[in-house]
């Protein structure tokens, strides 16, 4: 059960203009469910994406890379069950044949179809299924589709995860619409695990690639579950221009501006959506970690408590063992850290300052706080101006139960 | 129940000339239980020690560090239930009161006492306790009490650790005795949480330093239970001069050669034992990583390895999942990585090579490996010829059932 997150209706899910989606059954790993989404853009769409930094990445990432690199993208696939990931040559051959079988169905070149893939790593996609799945999807092709794409997308997500927003632009109505997906192995580092943002604004392919690495930094790269970045992360953002806005060209005016908050707040929705449904999780933690020298050594302290199995575990259990959270700051790798000057709060409960327990601390304010659903983590290092949040869930036996269960 | 260790008998614990240890039950945390160890040393003994980096390192370690740099060292003690970290100013009051109480009672100048702590972190030190605990130590001491000295120290530990060794040095017999603790929060950075190892070989106090650094380096410098790098991780190593032997000089000599190899021994062999004691742990897992540029990159494999959450839970469920061990080593941090000359072994199964899965591979002989209670990963990143090794346990319900339960 997601932490205070429930998909929005169908049709709280406005289409974009220039976007059709199609989904469909392709036993790809399992019989009777959808796994196979493909996403079909009007000539012109803009699209960059970023990528995870695991070496080894998956193939449909080499590929996708690729074909940004060098082509109008046009279609996106997308399938569940197999990651195709640490699979060698044989898995580039396959995601390049999946890109020319997309391509013959809807008359593109192979290079104008990005595709992605998530599930098991280290097993072959069969891509013969995914290439026979591929006509129903072009039968379900409609503008309305963002919910069952949703869908399609999910593998241990409970809930499917998607988000919406319109804002005029120029005196013309632009809608932003995204869909993620991702429970377990979240720890983005560029992006993460299958995230699309679509809008139907004009801006340029420079201001496209922009946005799409600001507002990951400022959503997916947040996240963890448990720290495992993913073989597979992907982030993608696609401009249509079909909404009849002047293009978009100038990062300094206020279009842009605006257009950059609504793509990220899509995209901070998403990213917080899959930390809602981590596997396993009861509690949802948002660290802010204040005070640093940069932004880097925030983010560190941020994830060192965010990763901890300890600090994790006594979230779990609505325990406010909080030395164990100081445990964490303690090794984020800050070598100079004066601990003297470092203050923690539960909320708005200040539980530690002078390298010590705040004498005014009680346990039942820290176990009020430990108790509820939604706790903020906020850690003021006392040592310059930066700030870094992150965004994390409880560590529960139910973590393990998924795991030490995924695939049988 | 650890995997594959019980605690040696006490007649296998072999005494150390020019030690001597008393314990007793002084109610720090809780009534009726070993809490407190005193440990004298006779005139003359080398001690030298390795702290955790943790800058919220406890109050004892700071003590350590200072008395360490300007003073014989004639007394050790060690108390469990509180760790007497995130304690200020107090917490060092309280560490600096412990030593000159055993001072007071063993007729020794303060600075000639290190304390140790351990337990809970944020809690404040009930040194009245520990004081009106130290009579029942010194009337208890006597050299034959290893094995009640490891049990004294046991927090979450589930078997007490202790390890013993003889060896001929220049026609004299040196015995090398040990005990450890730990099971949670192991992920030492320097040391781990209290490892004490004596000998009564006489050896210089340049070599001591260099013996307990080196020492560190190939044994508690190498597990990882949970990624969780304590506050108060501290590794001694005492030097009582008792046996007869010239003192030891010459790191280049064959009698320091002999030394080094035992003490480092007696460590791995406690070190080990932590981790086979691992809080949960059902499987022990050695993580060899062979063929880097240095040794640095191969424990960051092995680290990325051992902390991460899914591979943990795949050994707890015997699943041959192994793609995750790969996502692992990607994001390890090697940007240079080339995939594709990776190797990737399960005890004598070669899982992957050439970025994917071995051709030659069969499931049932990885789901054979998996199932055993000790396994060995072996990678060859292939790059480079050096090596490095970790060890670390699974990752199961009970850990969670454990880190949830602490305290309460």
């Amino acid at each position: 059960m997601p932490v205070n997150y429930a998909t929005p209706a169908p049709d709280q899910l406005f289409a974009v203009a220039g976007v059709r989606l199609g989904i469909a059954e392709a036993g790809i790993r399992k019989a009777n469910r959808h796994d196979l989404l493909l996403v079909e853009l009007c000539p012109g769409s803009r699209v960059a994406g970023v990528f995870t930094q695991n070496r080894f990445c998956a193939a449909p990432v080499q590929v996708c890379r690729d074909h940004l690199s060098r082509a109008e993208i046009r279609a996106l696939v997308v399938n569940t069950g197999i990651a195709n990931a640490g699979t060698g040559e044989p898995g580039m051959a396959a995601a390049r044949e999946t890109c020319a079988a997309v391509g013959r169905t809807l008359g593109l070149a192979p290079e104008q179809v990005l595709p992605f893939s998530t599930g098991v790593i280290l097993e072959p996609l069969p891509v013969e299924r995914l290439v026979a799945g591929l006509p129903a999807t072009v039968s379900d092709l409609k503008a309305d589709n963002w919910y069952g794409a949703a869908h399609a997308i999910m593998t241990t997500d409970t809930v499917a995860k998607a988000a919406s927003r319109r804002i005029q632009l120029g005196g013309k109505t632009v809608t932003v619409t995204g869909i993620s997906k991702g429970a377990g192995m979240i720890r983005p580092n560029m992006a993460t695990m299958l995230g699309f943002v679509a809008c139907d604004a004009a801006l340029s392919p420079e201001l496209t690639q922009k946005l799409v690495k600001a507002a990951a930094d400022e959503s997916f790269n947040c996240i963890t579950v448990d720290g495992d970045t993913s073989t597979n992360d992907s982030f993608i953002l696609i401009a249509t221009g079909q909404a009849g806005n002047r293009e978009i060209a100038d990062a300094g005016g206020g279009d842009y501006a605006l257009l950059a908050e609504t793509v990220t707040a899509v995209a901070r929705e998403l990213a917080q959506a899959i930390v809602r449904d981590g596997e396993g999780a009861t509690k949802y933690i948002s660290i802010v970690v204040e005070g640093g020298r940069d932004v880097a050594e925030c983010k560190a302290v941020g994830y060192a408590i965010g990763h901890s199995p300890l600090t994790k575990t006594a979230f779990f259990a609505s325990d406010p063992n909080l030395g164990r959270i100081l445990a964490a700051i303690g090794y984020a790798g800050i070598p100079d850290l004066d601990v003297s000057r470092v203050r923690l709060w539960l909320d708005d409960v200040l539980v530690s300052r002078d390298g010590g327990r705040n004498p005014e601390y009680r346990e039942e304010d820290g176990a009020r706080v430990m108790k509820q659903a939604e706790i903020t983590v906020r850690v003021d290092l006392g040592r310059g101006t930066a700030t870094g949040t992150v965004w994390t869930c409880d560590l529960s036996y139910e973590y393990v139960k998924i795991n030490a269960d995924y695939r049988s």
